[in-house]
This record gives structure tokens, C-alpha cells and sequence, in this order.
């Protein structure tokens, strides 16, 4: 019983009746593409396992800060969503207060994709999610999800998924992985993506695991090389159980060559926590840089997204943990933050840089100026407050002409809900389909190029960014 | 005799003509609501007094800075507008010039909305207004405004206004605004505002303001301490008088905690004069933070509009006064300024913080974030140079994708122009009703949810956040 | 045989058909008005020896950095496409490789112009530029500009150019321009434009440069007040050859008011190159203040296009030169750096200030606001990456509701390219065209309006912002 919306054949398409209808032609070449997902949260033990999901909040709601945030605006306490493990109240009761805000969501981006997971996954109209109708849609998902249909690996398959990339800790030993690409009955790519964040910002917990890394891998050299060395050879351990990416959570885009004494003392002022904010910052720049080059050696793609304030609202972060909806973006610089690493590694071939930002301003003023002469940079596809239509809309009005459809990274789901991959991956390749159609319409593209365009934007960018 | 299209039924709404008429049918929905004006510059003593306007000139031309200032750009001086008391010129003289200058205002708001008060409250057709027929206008329009019906109290009625909200000093003794509650006669809501800038700001005048501050309210008690308790003395006292907000105008979105004997030092610098220039800056910095718990505690809204290098031409300011036209904006940081407010007071029930702004990169940046997580902070209104159709309409865009619907200002007018109040509320219900109808267009919310949608942008928004 | 876009009349405008056909009238209006191009970088030699050009490589690739930055982004050097002077390809083997790269500029405006070119000047079909059809193409075009009818001054009529600037060092002795003036058959107008980049900056070439202008024209006067003494002469010379702007890349848009003898310090610092990099920013600040004095006093229009590292890849920069599509755009702060200047000069008649950026979110945020109240600063036309159809509407949207439409510098096609003049002029005046149709359809504006809007904003607008 899908809604008159969400199984809308035309739904995120121009509203003009003849530029939708190029536009639905647009869609329908990629509607059925494969997806490739070259970034995202999404846990390689989930498939490995292939153990059943919970119950419906657990699947849906209490993981997901993009849902949960948008109700503690709207009043409701964290806990009450069951957020960072809370159990003060029942997973049920924690649903109804979710279906009584349902209505808080209209217009926005999750809701979007909300409403197709409900009606194309559960085939839930979601005029029925309403605070009386809770219980019984509560049922109805739990029901559907207990279904030998409804297993992650089964999903994966009917969700059309040909590579999932996870995102992972250095010394994540990759077990789930190498059982996925082991497991004949599994033909789906899961590959891990390398994410050294917290071993190259000095913090409370920096020593802790720069020393387990180092011990583990280090090889016996201790201190400054051998964490260089570690960082290196966890590199390749990733290369060899498939990974094609590191990414990196950079406080800003700053990146920083230094002389190997400096960055040596910096280290071990890191080490014993005696490094001011600033020696901190430069330090982590120069651990940008130091990436970079060990991506233009081993071939990992560097995907790199900084400007975000992380977990701002201290009470929430200690109660709660980290990601749970209050890290704010910031204002970021990637013209000079970049600089020392285009200059020194720019036109290496293979060397693949991949800027995203939800900093909008910087699309038409420094990352298209940049994927439009560096042969090495790929122009970050609209990411968190921004994968959504309007905003994806926006972003390649602001990048295209300068960059042309060649110099893109493709979709990025950068989900935890894995139900919502689908949703997430035809939005964006309707708002494609709709900025290609005003193209065509404006006598800018013709449309038999415009066919090729959506193909290079949906299937080719992705693959090619991400070398897939 | 009205324009062909001030009074045209479909201004503003978008041009494809489905679309359009389904803007239509959500405009009619709000269209008759009541006005609340939750922030402007209207001066309540006018409706007190409830005097008859002056003259044409004095009434839309010499005290409106939105109007002065494109005339001035066009080549005009101030004096020939009698700007700031000026009398170089007549009233009529003055007059002649602004219909000389009248195709100036093509394409801008405040040439809309002049046109929508011609037509609509005057009766004159925009195309006549020439410099041949200037004279005649002027005529119309001082017979117009000595008729009974032209009177400020007469206008109130017949706008729809429900609430006004007015803009005062701490020290104002609101008397206007306790003759218009006491007056069985008048049945609108004028409230005040407490607006304390220029005791919170270093500066010429600072010492002068405070001791007459601390003399009025301080019960006794001298220094940083008699400072703070005469301040929380007239927030109660403009309470005690129906006002629901404090609105600041600080220089940036800076916040900052202080020891009280730091705060105290600074306080004395800023008295004697001695204070450098970032002292001033970290004192109303840590102000702002005082002004944020004292509404915690107090419960006014805390409006706040950082980001304008006021009165940037001395020589203008010199002669003619602020608030004539040279207000600059810069770029804000909001996500590192509001923290220390948000990390203490952004979850406490019943603190409401509104974040105005004239940088539009900080929308969907920082706003809608914050917007998106805390409840206590509610997305301002597009304000100042934004308060136009086109700026509304991306300001729509860029926040709903992260908010929704439910955690806006709604509308806000800023105006000292009374009679431009109907246009502008009227101008912004057409841009939301627009935004809302290509949303249905594009099977992005349902027909019925627009419609409840609209009432929520327009009428329960303001409502909620001044909570009126 | 043009393509089916390149010559479709209705290109670029608005799909809705309503919208379309208003814009049509508009584009009908002012498509044959003459081109005034007031600021590029076309060489006046070429006009004025008016010799054939060379080949199609050295006449549409090589020299533009717009086309080979693409073309170096996808991955091919820069020496294959014979930039700064390589030869390692003949101009054939270079025109293969644009061919074969002829679809990476779908959706770009470099893409739109030179369709535009090859349809409108050459006769060539777009759909045509094929790897297989290089060759033939190839001696088509060769065929073509060996042809009388292709030399610049017969293209100069043919493509209905009434005044174009070029863009000048200080010490050209601006003999091409003389000869053009002097010359009765040539009836346009070629301007030449003092740029004195290199003579304010401090670096390796200051002294040399400095030294060389002082020497020719310092009338004897030594260190700081001759320099001034030479800059302001040759200033002179440059009106007395017809010149009327004066035109500035400055690092940011900072000015600077300074004690003579500080800057006198400063300066000697700059000609031994002792200078800190902040003491270079200032000065080049302070000359910036100079330069708005001067235009104060001799009446240049001041153009300025801050906000761009130049060169940022130094490899390239060695090998290729400079202007090779390196240079990237960052944030900059019109507001506080243009304050000296406008608290000075801001109100003085004829003195006339043009800010160009490439930081869209200075638009609405200062550089409206400033042209709304300053009737010395006009709004400067989107530039370089932000001169296409959807950067020029998103400008024209931003500014337009604060400076309505007479506060413009028109259009600035900035280009080297001399035969894309008359396709990016079009280009513009079909979005000016875009926009008030919108206008019209949204009853904004009336239609007989928006007629004279649009000669105002394409021919109006540069006449008066540059007082031609």
C-alpha cells in the first residue's frame, strides 16, 4: 500500500512537464546501474554474519544520528531514542515517539529517504505513521524483519549493491572482510577503507593507540619512524584485503610538510601530552601530508573531509558518545590548506585526492577551480547536511561549469543505515537526471550527450575516482 | 487605479502554471492569517499617540534606510532626502526626487513593497509615479494620510495586525507601550523589546549608559555587580511589560565564559576608557553569555544578528547619524561563537535562541546544524538585505533539507516603515508558499501536508519561538 | 552546417515556454547591440598589424588557460597541448588531443564558447569534433584564417566590437593603440588599461621593475616619492592614449592608509628585499589606497579582482609559465578591506570602484550592500570561473534585489580569446535575458520594464560604470 508520493514514478524530478520528461529518460538509463558505494558506515560483520536485524528501532532509529537528531530538536531527550546503548525506555515505546514525530521530518532529506525505505523495503505507506498506528507498524516491520528475506546478505543482493565500502580502524584485524571475500556463496564486494583519524590527532587517547599500533606493526622501531612505518604497513595490510581508500576526518584542509626532527619532537610531544592546541593542529597537518604521500606511493585513494566541529555539545558526548547529532560544520580552506600537497604531488599519476566539504562556498571557489587543473583531484560529491536534493542540485550548478562531468567522485551514501542505501543512491541519481534534463532543455547539452553524461556521473565517476 | 502587477493575484509565485497553482491554493491558506511581527523598528509611541503621519517624505522616504541609501547610490546626497533631520530641501522637493529615482528600485525588495503600498494602501498606480506627475502623488498621498482612517491605530486594524513587536532601551520606561495595554480602546499586542547593545560595547558612550543604568536599577549596589543586577532588573521590568525578547545586536557571534574577576577588570577598563580594542571584543563576547543565561533563567528569547560593520562611512555618520544605509555585513562564525551558550544552556527547556543573519553561507553551513540538533536554537528569518523573494527562496532551500519545517523564526519584518508591513508579510507567504508547491511538484511532501506545512512556516513558527 | 544546439535560437533561455518567450523578446532587444568589452586581455599589436593568425592550435588552444586546464586535468600534460611556448607535439598532433578530449567540456562554459566559435565563426558542426575527424577539421579552420575575411580587424567588425580594453604594463609604450587611433580605416575603439600589478607587490622582480619606471619617468625625483611621482605620470600617459581604467589583482581586497614615512620605510625594505611577507601585504595594501587616491584625482576607473594564489603549482609555473590555469580562488572580505578607501573617496564624484570576485558568497553579503549605498562602487560582473550561464544567473539573483539594476559594471568577458568575444557576450545577455523573464512571469517587473532593463544591464551599465 505505497503512498501517493513516496512510489511516485516522478518524484524529485522538474516539475516542467517537458524537462521532466527528458529527465525521466535520464533516469530510466541508470535506474537499474548497479550501486557502488565507495564510502560508508555500514558494518562488514553485519554481512558476514548475516544475523537478522533487531527490532525496528535498533534497525532504524537509535544508530542513526541523521534521525535522531532532528527529534531532540524537535524536544524529545536522547534517551528516550535509546541513543548510545540508553535502555530507559523499550524499544517499542521508542518507536511511538518516533511515529509521533514523523511529521517533524516532512521536507528533509531523512525524511526522504525514510519514506522509501517504508514503502520499498517494508511497503509501509507512510500515511499510516501516525503515534496511534505505532504499535501495528512496530509489528509489521518486526514481522518483515525476522523474515529469511529481510537477512543483510539477502538485501544486499535485492538492493542491487555491487561493492560496499566499510569504514574501519588501522588495527581492525579485517576478519569480517576476508570472510565476505572468502565465502564463495557471497559475491558482493565488501572492502574496508583505512581511517587513522585518532592516531594522527593528539588526544586523550592518541598515546594509548599509537602505542598498540607501533606494537603491533612497527617492527620493532619504535618512536616517530616507527609509526610512520606502522602506519605504512597497516596500509598495506588494508591494500591486501581490498581496500581502495583511506579517508581522512581532518579538523581542517590543512596540510603541512615539516622537517623530520620537528615532526619528530611534535610526536613525542604528543606522546606524553604536552603539545599546545597549535603544535596539535600542525602536527595533524603534517600527518596530512605525510598521507598524501604514502597515497601517491601505495595508490590509496585520499578522501579527506574536514570543517566539522565534532560533538560539540559536551553533556550529550559524555552521556551518549560520539556521533549522536551535534557535530557542526565550520567555514574551511582548501586553496592554501592543499597546497603543499598538490604542489609536491598534483600531477602524480595514480595519486587520487578527493575533497568533500559541506562548507557550500567552496565548490564554485576552490574545489572545481582545483578538479579543473589538478589531474589528481576529484571533486567530492555533497556529503551529510548536504546529500539532498536541493543541495545536491546546487552543487553541481556550482561545479559543472567549471569542471565539465568527468572530474567527479560519484555518490557517496556515507551511511550507517544500511536499509537506506537504496533510497539514498536513485535520489541521487534523480537530482542527475534533473539537473541534466535543464541542460538539455536550456539547449546545452544534447540529449544523446546527456545519456552518456548520466552514465559517467552514476557509474563511471565512482569507478574511476575510487578505482573500482 | 492599481498597476498591472501590484495587485496582480499571482506576484511572486513561481511561472509554470501548475506549480503556480498549487502556490496559489497555499497562499490562500495563510493570506487572511493575522500578523504577528515578533521584531521591528516601529516606534510605539505613534500608536500610542495615535497622531496623524506627517508628510509623504517623512513617512516613507527620510527615516527609511532601505530607501535612502539606493536613491544615494544612484547619485542622490542625503540632504536632498532629509535624512537625519536635514531641511535642505521640502518635504516636496525631496519628494519630486524619490519619483525621479523611482525606476531605481526596479527589481529590489523595497521597490516591491513600496509598489504593493501604493497600490494597496493608497491607491496609486506605480506607473505613475514620475517626475512630471510627482507633485499630484504628493498630493494624493498628504490628503490620504490627514484622513481619520489613515491613522496609525486606524492602519494597525486594518493591516491585521495581531502582534507588534517594538525595539526599546533597557532604560525606556515603556510608557507608551502601558497606555496601549491599559487602553480598552486598542486591541492589538505592541510589546516591547529589550535591546541592550550599547551597554554591553565598549565605546564613547559606554560609561554614561551604565551609570545611568546602575543609578536607575542597581538597588545600591556599584560595579560589575550593580551592572549585572540593573540589567536583570529591567529584563524584568520590560517582562512586567508583555515583552517576550532581548535582542542583540552584537558585533559577531562570539560567546565567551569569564571568571567574574576577569569580567570585573574588563568591566572597570571599559569604564575608565583603557580597554583595547580585543578587550572590548572578549567583554561583549563574555556579555553575550550573560544576556544567554540570563534568558535561560528569565525566559525572554534571545534574537541575535551579529555580523554588520555599523555606520562605515564616518563622514555620513557625522552628519546624517546611524542607521543611514552604510551598514555593512561580514562573514560569521556561528559554530565556534555560539558554543560556549549551546554547550551550557542548548538543552534547557524554555531557552529559545534565534540566529539572524546576512551571510548566507552559514545557512545550511552552521544554522541548520545547530537548528537541526539543539532545541533550543530556532533558524532566523532571512533578514536586512535577505528579506527579499529570491534570498527567501534560497534560504528555504538551504536550511529545510536539515530542519523542517518546525524549527524556524517565521517571518521577520525589521521594518521602521509601519506601512510597508502588510507587503512584507504578504511578500513572504507567497515565497513560502512557492517553495512549498515545487515541493509538491516533485512528490516531496503531499498537498495536504503543504497546506499544514504553510500555517506551520507562517503563523505557529513565530508563535512557537517568541512564544506568543 | 551548425549543430542542433550551437545554433538554436533559444539557447540558454528558460525551458518553461511562457519564461522563454519573454526572454526571447528580451534577448531580440539587445542582440545586436554592439560589444563594449572593457576589460580583457587581448593583444592590440594583433589589431593593429592585423596579421593573419597563426594555426588553430595557437590560435584557440595554447594560449588559453581556460581550455587547457581542462584538458590538463584529464590527465594530459600541458607540453601536448604546446602551452608557454612548448614544442615537444606539432600544432596538429596538440589539435588530436583537444579533439579526443572535445567531451570533457560538455556542460562547461569554456565548452559553450567554443561550440558557439566553431558554429558561428568557422561553420563547424560541434557534433563533428571527433579524434577521426581532427585532420579534416583541422585544415578547415586552417583553410579558414588564412582567408582575408579571418584576419582580427575584419573580425573586429565582423563580430561588432565597438570598444575593447586591453590590459597593459605600465611601461608599454602603447604604440599599437596609438596606430589604431591615428588609423582612419580602423574605426573601433581599442583601449588600453594601466595595470601595475608587479610595480606594487614586492618580489623578485620589484627593484628591476621599480627602478626601470622611475628611471623613465620619476623626472629626476628618487626612492618612494618618485615612484609615486612615475606611477601617477604614466597613468597620465595611459589617458592621454585613451585608457580609462586602471585595473588591479591585488592579493585581497585590503587597503591601507599609511604615514609617509612608513611607507617610505616600507618601500625601501621592498627595493632591497628585506621586507617581512606581512610587511609586502601591507604595503601592497597601502598602494592600493594610493591607486584609489589617484583614481580620486585623474578620474581612471579602479577595477579590482582580488581573492586568487596565483600560480600555485610551481612546477608548472618553471616549466609553462604563468597563467597556465593554476591559479585558485580563496575566501576574501570586501567589507573590511575596502573601508580606508570608502571612508575616503566613497562619496567623491567621479571616482569609480569596481570589485570583481570569484568568492559568490561576497555577492549579497558585501558587495551589493556596498553598491546600494556607495555611488562610487558598481557591482562587478561575475569573472573568470563564475562568467557562465548558471554562476551569471546566481549573480544576478544575489545582487539584483539589494542594487536593483543600474549598479552593475555590465559584462566582462576577461578573455584572451579573441573569436570568443561574441559568443561569451551572448552568452550574457541571454541569461540578463533569462532572469528579468522570470522577473516578468513572477510580475515582478512589467514586461515594457524589463525592455529597458536589459539595454541597461548590457549597454548602459559598462558605458556609465566605465565612462565610456
Amino acid at each position: 500500500m505505497p503512498t501517493e508520493i513516496a512510489d511516485h514514478a516522478d518524484r524529485l524530478l522538474p516539475a516542467d512537464p517537458r524537462v521532466r520528461e527528458i529527465a525521466r529518460d535520464l533516469h530510466a538509463e541508470v535506474e537499474a546501474l548497479p550501486i557502488v558505494s565507495p564510502h560508508g558506515h555500514v558494518d562488514a560483520a553485519m554481512l558476514a554474519d548475516d544475523t537478522p536485524f533487531p527490532d525496528p528501532t535498533a534497525l532504524l532509529i537509535s544508530p542513526d544520528h541523521y534521525v535522531t537528531r532532528l527529534i531532540h530538536a524537535n524536544g524529545v531527550p536522547l534517551e528516550q531514542l535509546r541513543v548510545g546503548g540508553s535502555a530507559e525506555v523499550s524499544p517499542r515505546e521508542a518507536w511511538r515517539i518516533f511515529c509521533a514525530h514523523w511529521a517533524d521530518f516532512d521536507g528533509t532529506a531523512s525524511g526522504y529517504w525514510l519514506r522509501q525505505e517504508f514503502t520499498g523495503v517494508f511497503g509501509i505507506d507512510d500515511s499510516t505513521i501516525t503515534e496511534d498506528r505505532a504499535d501495528e507498524l512496530y509489528d509489521a516491520i518486526s514481522e518483515r524483519i525476522a523474515a529469511p528475506d529481510f537477512r543483510p546478505r539477502a538485501l544486499f543482493d535485492q538492493f542491487g549493491i555491487e561493492v560496499l565500502a566499510t569504514t574501519d580502524d588501522p588495527l581492525d584485524d579485517l576478519e569480517a572482510h576476508r570472510r565476505l571475500a572468502e565465502d564463495p556463496t557471497f559475491t558482493g564486494r565488501v572492502l574496508p577503507t583505512f581511517r587513522p583519524d585518532r592516531y594522527l590527532k593528539f588526544g586523550p587517547e592518541f598515546r594509548q593507540v599509537v602505542e598498540a599500533l607501533v606494537e603491533t606493526v612497527g617492527g620493532g622501531v619504535s618512536g616517530y619512524a616507527g609509526y610512520l612505518r606502522a602506519l605504512q604497513a597497516r596500509r598495506g595490510y588494508f591494500i591486501d584485503h581490498g581496500a581502495v581508500s583511506a579517508d581522512h576526518g581532518a579538523h581542517t584542509p590543512r596540510t603541512l610538510r615539516m622537517d623530520k626532527s620537528e615532526a619528530e619532537a611534535l610526536f613525542e610531544k604528543g606522546m606524553t601530552g604536552t603539545a599546545t592546541l597549535e603544535e596539535a593542529r600542525a602536527f595533524e597537518a603534517h600527518m596530512m601530508y605525510q598521507m598524501a604521500q604514502m597515497s601517491a606511493e601505495d595508490g590509496l585513494v585520499m578522501t579527506v573531509h574536514p570543517g566539522v566541529h565534532r560533538n560539540t555539545h559536551t553533556p550529550t558526548l559524555e552521556r551518549f558518545g560520539p556521533d549522536t547529532g551535534h557535530d557542526i560544520p565550520f567555514a574551511v580552506d582548501y586553496s592554501s590548506g592543499l597546497r603543499p600537497v598538490l604542489e609536491d604531488f598534483g600531477t602524480v599519476e595514480g595519486f587520487h585526492l578527493i575533497p568533500f566539504t559541506i562548507d557550500e562556498s567552496v565548490y564554485s571557489r576552490e574545489i572545481a577551480p582545483l578538479a579543473g587543473f589538478y589531474p589528481s583531484v576529484f571533486v567530492g560529491a555533497p556529503w551529510w547536511f548536504l546529500d539532498a536534493p536541493d543541495a545536491m542540485l546546487r552543487f553541481r550548478a556550482a561545479v559543472t561549469e567549471t569542471t565539465g562531468f568527468t572530474r567527479s567522485s560519484g555518490f557517496i551514501d556515507d551511511t550507517r543505515a544500511f536499509c537506506s542505501i537504496p533510497a539514498r543512491h536513485d535520489a541521487s541519481r534523480r537530482v542527475e537526471a534533473s539537473f541534466l534534463a535543464r541542460l538539455v532543455a536550456e539547449h546545452r547539452i544534447t540529449e544523446a550527450r546527456a545519456h552518456q553524461a548520466i552514465v559517467e556521473l552514476v557509474d563511471t565517476s565512482p569507478r574511476r575516482a575510487f578505482k573500482l
